[in-house]
């Protein structure tokens, strides 16, 4: 499968590279002239958010499927968080990659969670990847799969996590990574808003158990 | 007719009170204390829009029409022009309130047309208005028109106007208001986008030109 990555320069992306090029044909695709992870699988292509549908569209030819992990860190939320991301689903959509996986954060959809915890210092955050997550679900026909991970945290991996979240947790990045990968090849996952922290059952279970809120 | 305008001590919204209340009974929804225009038929309710939808909605409780007039100037776009706008659509569907009139801006809808003129340098806001208008017309059931107008000018009204808007163009306050006021009274404006600028049509023959783009 050839797979796009968006975001490639990211933490989560760098690293989802990595991962998928033991199994894929990766497209690294960021606005900087490489990516830092790179191999034999691995091209790169240039995107910028910024641009037009037109030009983003050009460099969605020719994948399988699309992973959104770029951010821009609170810095150009509407820009990039939200105007960006929805270029990339339209573009996954005008060249027919029907599968498009998409890193969001936890509770995006649910606005009555917006003051607890963390969240109640990312508004801003939590309304761009709100209208993010809603515009794939209800304006594209994308095989989707939305993922929502609570605060991501620099550390090892455990291979474990808790997708029925009832209030907003932490995930290490490689635990998030893992499940990035694990979604698509698990097409039980398709239509599915997953939310996520690190836990006590693999990834795997963890996948087959999510509740549809 | 109870009608509330939300965003009451705007230039937009403190001239469309002042012409309301002429006809109807006006909730001027601010979260200031008094809006600056009041008469015998003006009714101040507390509104803002950074609260939740809960509390938005018991502002809105009795009306039959509900206007959005609102806008942070570039200042609160996530919050204001885009979040809080689409609560108030919540909160009118919540009380009943069907008939629902958005000021949005010319070309929200098209972003084709945001390198063009003056709105190369609106992004942030046209993004905005793109997804709360996009709201609008895909997530509710709202009997709803949106205008978009050009840019607001701070000139005499001549009450002649054009719909069927090609180039980003300006426009009077005063136009703007007495179309707004004017599209409440016609049914025939439910369910349009509605680009204008000033021009050289009556308002009430220019509602009815509209094409649907």
């Amino acid at each position: 499968m050839k797979v796009l990555v968006i975001g490639a320069n990211g933490r989560v992306g760098s690293l989802l590279i990595k991962k998928l090029a033991t199994q894929h044909q990766v497209v690294a695709g960021s606005r900087h002239a490489k990516p830092i992870n790179n191999s034999g699988n691995v091209e790169h292509r240039y995107i910028d958010l910024l641009d037009d549908v037109n030009s983003i569209t050009e460099s969605t030819n020719g994948v399988d499927a699309v992973y959104f992990v770029s951010g821009s860190r609170g810095k150009n939320l509407l820009q990039i968080d939200l105007h960006g991301a929805i270029k990339t689903m339209q573009a996954a959509e005008r060249v027919g990659a029907k599968r498009y996986i998409l890193l969001s954060s936890v509770f995006a959809l649910q606005p009555e969670h917006w003051k607890e915890s963390f969240l109640n210092d990312l508004t801003d955050y939590n309304i761009a990847k709100h209208y993010a997550d809603l515009y794939l679900t209800t304006q594209t026909q994308l095989d989707y799969t939305i993922l929502q991970p609570g605060a991501l945290k620099e550390e090892q991996g455990t291979g474990k996590i808790e997708t029925n979240v009832t209030s907003p947790g932490a995930n290490s990045i490689a635990n998030v990574v893992a499940t990035l990968v694990a979604i698509l090849e698990d097409d039980s996952t398709i239509g599915k808003v997953i939310l996520m922290q690190d836990g006590d059952t693999p990834i795997h279970d963890a996948l087959h158990s999510v509740r549809i809120t």
